[in-house]
């Protein structure tokens, strides 16, 4: 939601059109906030809500220069978003890209390693010439959509269809078109684990379904338990509504746990009984650190287990050590899914035409390393290694930083990208959030940002046990601007520490 | 929707699995075609419907080469993708795509021209050292909306504010976005020319909203009537609906006309007294061939006529003489639109996080030509009216030769891409449409195919008047491909003459 002083400044600007003068309210005739349609009201999606809306303002002010702020820089530990934070891409598959988007660089000699021109000119000749501009198969390019199923039959140990798979601009793109097969109307929903990447819940309110919570067992490191699942399907059909699938997010976002066998077990067993479709968010399946634990596909596992479900499980470039965001790539792919509902899908999609095919061949690139013994291998392992360590470390890191905090813990950061810790809020936060009738952890995390410069989304943002305060973080920043002097965890352990009192005089 | 052939193919196959048994129709506990959205079954989107899939099935045959067919390749004339057609794309842009992508590339001696590398080096200052990889903006990188401003406000002699703008996977995304925000529960519709392209009638199928159709006047020269807007928008109040906007396509999709500026004013002032929102679709806006004509956009002249309305405009990379359907880039500008309705765009965008990052660049970038007495210019003129030149010749050859078949009128193709001529439809084709109780340009357009290798879309798929047959065609493969002997037009030409009867036994 838009933060009111913002809409202040915004319907103030003047001087925008010079021909006309500005328009008052009342002169926007056909759509106002007051009729728009309550389902685009009612979406959240705190990743990128007041927290950061306030970011970028102090932003502005820290480079004006004009104004004293307590920070001297903005860190945003709001999503995960490597790059923005000095990831570096994998150099081999930006060389790939370039040659795609210009094909004479593939002809180079001397300019890019000769693995590089191998790969594009296999994806060039796939893609027919270089057609790379052309609108591809709106389920994407047969050649890119074969690199992912190759990556996905040797994953699971079981032959993959290419005709099964979609890509899409990321994985919420394809999230949505899901969502959009299983919501008929209001009395439809979706059991979501809570707390949830707000994709899920905003994306079931703009199709007017409804959020259907089942709660992850925080205390048993954000596990699963049959009994809560059995309480919110049938607190659900009591009520009147139609569950319609169950959303897994593993590894966890904002969780970070990586789920144990059993429970994706228990759930798969749960989905075969209840007759819900599982929707696997299983981007960070590259993004396992814990000691111990390893990440099993739903896929794999419903087929080991011989139950019927229908799996949707997505995938990205924006994760894993890639972090390739900006470009948009992603797949869904549909294990035991009637194929007049892919053709549906394959409908929906092609009203857009397609996905963007730099982000489809970069899906495909990052699932098939350069050759071994090729001259760019070693130099890719090398990139992958010290990205993925560095994560380890900060995973640790973070967990036992926050943990010695007094006020705040942290279940450890198994997998994915984020710490969701648990915050005692005290003094006047709390004070400031009951006299504005609004959650702790959202004025928590505004004034963390006001007084530190770290951004956090607030666990209101992602749906949490009532009663209780969370924040999410990322461990992207770098180690140094994580846990160095005056860095992120630095700032965090002073602001809680003074937060009830002191410092916001 | 799914052909019965397909559908019954892909349920027959077997062994795409290797451990587990194809699943049954039963087993698909959750979604079936029987049990999905009522929307999502009402949406049609013809330009990638039952005609293409044919197309792709004989592409497969001649491949194969197994099988004697009456035509030796398939020519898509079914959707406006230049470079799936032989188009080559601007190789300036190209270039800064591909720096862009691998930054070391903009330090290269050498290489590239010197006004590509500044280029890059612009766009990579602008997203901040090369962070291409990382989520922009929701609305898109700063950088590259200020080029897009800089185009309007050049284009439209208007000062343009970067906060009305919004960088997105191409013009469809957008157009999406905006009806979403008009369409509030069933009652709620949006006018939409007729014929129209088929983007408007499925996401207001899909949104649950009505499409109120005004026929556009084919005599005339696809010309609009105050006459008809009015029988329109007073038939649909009558009906207890609620218009909320109105959609232009100028120059016209499928139809090719540009609008005159009387025409647009008449619409402007209709919208204003009605109170409706203006979606101006000007992705075809540099595809003006037609002596005497010339665009203008609706910003502009809602402007200097001082009306209030709010106008949505839509632009993309995909169209003009660039041609880059498949990197998908786009944009909506926002003229006289409530700030509060901007931010709830905003949110609804933040969801999927952002555009793809090339695509943002490259709209950006085929706004703002290389500059003039630079190294890159005389080629990038030179490139861009060797495509310009083709493409209005083509427009007049393909009306003419349309014309001069008997049965076949086609009004001028003044812009955009395609030719929508009207055609008697009779005989065998016509007996077989009635016995299917199918639109018979439908099964002329599905035998034409499989006749010729042709591949057109059934005016049908875009709404028509009824008791009129049309088809649309491209005017995109090379003229030799178009008008040689033995090429798209010939093939028509016979087929239209042979199609009653003989041809068919």
């Amino acid at each position: 939601m838009l933060a009111p002083a913002r809409a202040a400044a915004f319907r103030g600007l003047s001087g925008r059109v010079s021909r006309v003068a500005p328009a008052a309210a009342s002169s926007f005739s056909t759509l106002s906030i007051d009729n728009l349609p309550q389902n685009v009201i009612n979406c959240e999606y705190a990743v990128r809500g007041a927290v950061v809306i306030k970011a970028e303002e102090l932003g502005k002010k820290l480079a004006a220069g004009k104004e004293k702020l307590p920070f001297e820089d903005i860190i945003p530990c709001n999503i995960g978003n490597p790059q923005a934070v000095g990831q570096a891409p994998l150099k081999f598959h930006r060389q790939v890209l370039a040659c795609l988007t210009e094909p004479s660089l593939a002809d180079e000699e001397g300019l890019f390693p000769e693995d590089v021109r191998e790969r594009a000119k296999k994806y060039l000749e796939g893609i027919k010439d270089g057609r790379l501009g052309a609108y591809s198969h709106s389920k994407g390019h047969p050649v890119f959509r074969q690199e992912v199923a190759n990556f996905l039959t040797e994953r699971d140990g079981v032959e993959t269809d290419t005709e099964d798979i979609m890509l899409t601009d990321g994985a919420s793109p394809a999230v949505k078109m899901v969502l959009q097969m299983a919501i008929r109307d209001g009395n439809d929903g979706v059991m979501l684990p809570i707390p949830q990447y707000p994709l899920y819940s905003a994306t079931l309110a703009l199709l007017g379904g409804q959020t259907v919570p089942y709660y992850l067992d925080e205390e048993k490191g954000w596990g699963v338990s049959m009994e809560e699942l059995k309480r919110s399907v049938s607190e659900f059909r009591a009520s009147g509504g139609n569950p319609r699938g169950i959303v897994c997010i593993n590894p966890g976002n904002p969780t970070g746990q990586v789920l144990s066998r059993d429970d994706m077990e228990m759930v798969l067993k749960f989905a075969d009984e209840e007759g819900l479709m599982v929707c696997a968010d299983e981007v960070y399946q590259d993004n396992v650190y814990a000691d111990g634990k390893e990440f099993i596909s739903f896929r794999k596992l419903a087929i080991e287990l011989g139950v019927k479900v229908e799996v949707f499980s997505f995938h990205s470039i924006s994760k894993g050590v890639m972090g390739e965001c900006g470009l948009r790539g992603g797949f869904v792919h549909c294990h035991n899914v009637d194929p007049q509902v892919i053709e549906q899908m394959y409908k929906l999609a092609s009203i857009c035409l397609c996905s963007n095919t730099l982000g489809q061949a970069m899906m495909a690139s990052v699932l098939s390393p350069p050759p071994l013994g090729g001259p760019s291998r070693a130099a890719y392992d090398a990139e992958k290694k010290a990205i993925f360590d560095s994560l380890k470390r900060k995973s640790k890191m973070v967990t036992e930083r926050l943990n010695a905090i007094d006020g705040i813990s942290c279940q450890p950061v198994e997998g994915a990208m984020y710490a969701f810790p648990k915050v005692v809020i005290k003094g006047y936060v709390m004070k400031k959030a009951i006299s504005l009738a609004t959650p702790a952890d959202g004025v928590y995390c505004m004034e963390m940002v006001d007084k530190t410069g770290v951004v956090c989304v607030p666990g209101s943002g992602f749906h949490q046990k009532p009663g209780t305060f969370h924040f999410r973080m990322t461990i992207l920043p770098t180690e140094e601007a994580l846990g160095g002097k005056g860095g992120v965890l630095d700032r965090i352990e002073k602001f809680h520490k003074e937060h009830p009192d002191g410092w916001f005089a």
